[in-house]
């Protein structure tokens, strides 16, 4: 399953709309499924998008806001209902525990959900993901609550050339050995490095960012992002209530794209204030600084990684 | 504002499909709104229905089942962020108050919501509704979790008949003491009785029933409704699992309708294990015991009362 897409399962911000349900948002990344901020309904929206509660394997909450949580209870509970045979790692701020604990045992229902917390304090919080073959870091933002970003980070690799490696007569066993120790002894007696029979296959990345201010974290977690999901609450023309309320305008956000040198940008958490037609003005802003792909993000959108880049940006 | 009606917000049971959210009902009834156990997702289905949280008056859970409370949390916050200007009285089973505490407290908001608090006990409760024109009640029923039915009753009353006051030369304050006292001196010395002057006007009724085995509580709730609300899980076939679960079949449905003399039968909660093509069957098995208005309730669908009995039931 080597999947890797961003489903949009929610857009709107503190108020859903009759297009834009609230926040949710599953990446899904070789067989792994990341549900970010449910809000609610987002229960519904996965039908809607044809995923079931199996395909969510991590539950990552950046804030305790009510836009970005209250479908945590309807997972949860669709988790245990639908008898998902995975443990669930659910990754939340935890200065927001009692809020967690709140949703996590809203009612009464069979508890039989497999959830594994991993609260998260401090500047940088690294994951645990096991054996699993990405990383995972929150950051701490900049809004009125307590607020993380994630980072998701594959690490670079390479990918051998048996061309190469037929030169020089390396096969079987002696593969595994060159990969593991940079460089083998080949049958014709030749010192073989890595280098010569493979070329980089640089990890892809991916970022979550909300609800937040401009701060430093914001561009760390973005950094050569290949997707960059981030909230564009606003537009320029109302840059003074975001700054009052702690969000990002569609400029602010095309600027965090093009310094940290992001591929895919998708803009989402749309204010309520805002009419269809004013969507494509988010794009126009965030374009007027930044120049890769940009998407300003609908329900059940479904937006896949760019091409693996061909070599480390 | 004299409009009674009933707005459907949600119909499914346990799992939401694509046609059919979680529960949510509003009973509109002059100026009042009484919002029955709001599902998740019921915000947003407010506003697919065109009703604002300034509507909700009255919030009434049965019992703390997920698809019958998790939309409490939104409807709170709406209620806050909305700044609905008056209170919101809140019924629901006083043993689930630590899931009533979660989900009225389940996120960060600023939280200026007046929800007055009316938790229900025993087999009968009688709410206080101060000096509105109505009674609200709540019986115990029998579900797996403690789960209470409502059922909302207006005093009978009179209408006065114009043309006999005439008659009697009764006007001005005198009419007033006539209904106070129940009888007057006219002006040309007779006594007069208010049933010379006026005909009955029998108070309607309103009842919700959900969830809930057949028992004894669930006729007395259904007494001679005008409009009965009632879970229908299930049809006939499937007696066994409802029987199981502590659910109603629509043959139930309608033997409660047809025994407790209600006029409107409105079914829902509808298993999401039956297709569209199920639904007229469902009414099919209430109308093969009950001869009244059968209604299959489906989202966004509103139901009138039916016009006011001539003669009390």
């Amino acid at each position: 399953m080597s999947t890797r897409d961003l489903i949009v399962l929610g857009s709107a911000s503190a108020v859903p709309t009759r297009t834009r349900n609230h926040n949710g948002y599953l990446l899904r990344w070789d067989g792994q499924g990341l549900l970010f901020d449910p809000g609610e309904g987002t229960q519904r929206q996965m039908s809607f998008a044809g995923l079931a509660a199996t395909d969510i394997t991590w539950l990552c909450v950046t804030h305790f806001h009510g836009d970005h949580c209250l479908g945590v209870p309807g997972i949860v509970q669709r988790i245990a209902r639908d008898r998902v045979p995975h443990p669930v790692h659910a990754v939340y701020p935890a200065g927001g525990a009692v809020y967690w604990d709140r949703l996590r045992h809203a009612t009464i229902f069979h508890d039989t959900a497999d959830v594994r917390e991993q609260p998260v304090s401090g500047e940088l919080a690294v994951l645990d993901t096991g054996s699993l073959p990405f990383g995972l870091v929150a950051r701490r933002l900049s809004h009125p609550v307590e607020a993380y970003g994630y980072r998701l980070v594959e690490p670079d690799g390479v990918t051998m050339l048996p061309e190469r490696l037929a030169e020089h007569g390396i096969a079987g066993p002696l593969v595994g050995r060159l990969q593991r120790e940079g460089s083998v002894v080949a049958p014709d007696g030749a010192t073989v490095g890595l280098a010569e029979c493979s070329e980089p296959r640089p990890g892809q990345k991916a970022a979550f960012v909300m609800d937040t201010r401009l701060c430093p974290a914001v561009f760390e977690l973005a950094d050569k992002a290949d997707l960059l999901v981030i909230e564009s609450t606003f537009l320029d023309a109302d840059a003074a209530l975001a700054a009052e309320y702690g969000h990002l305008t569609a400029g602010q956000a095309g600027r965090v794209a093009a310094e940290a040198g992001v591929r895919t940008l998708v803009l989402t958490h749309i204010s309520e204030r805002y009419q269809t037609a004013d969507e494509p003005e988010f794009v126009r802003q965030a374009a007027a600084v930044f120049d890769g792909e940009i998407v300003l993000a609908h329900d059940l959108d479904r937006i896949g990684l760019p091409p693996r880049r061909r070599t480390p940006p």
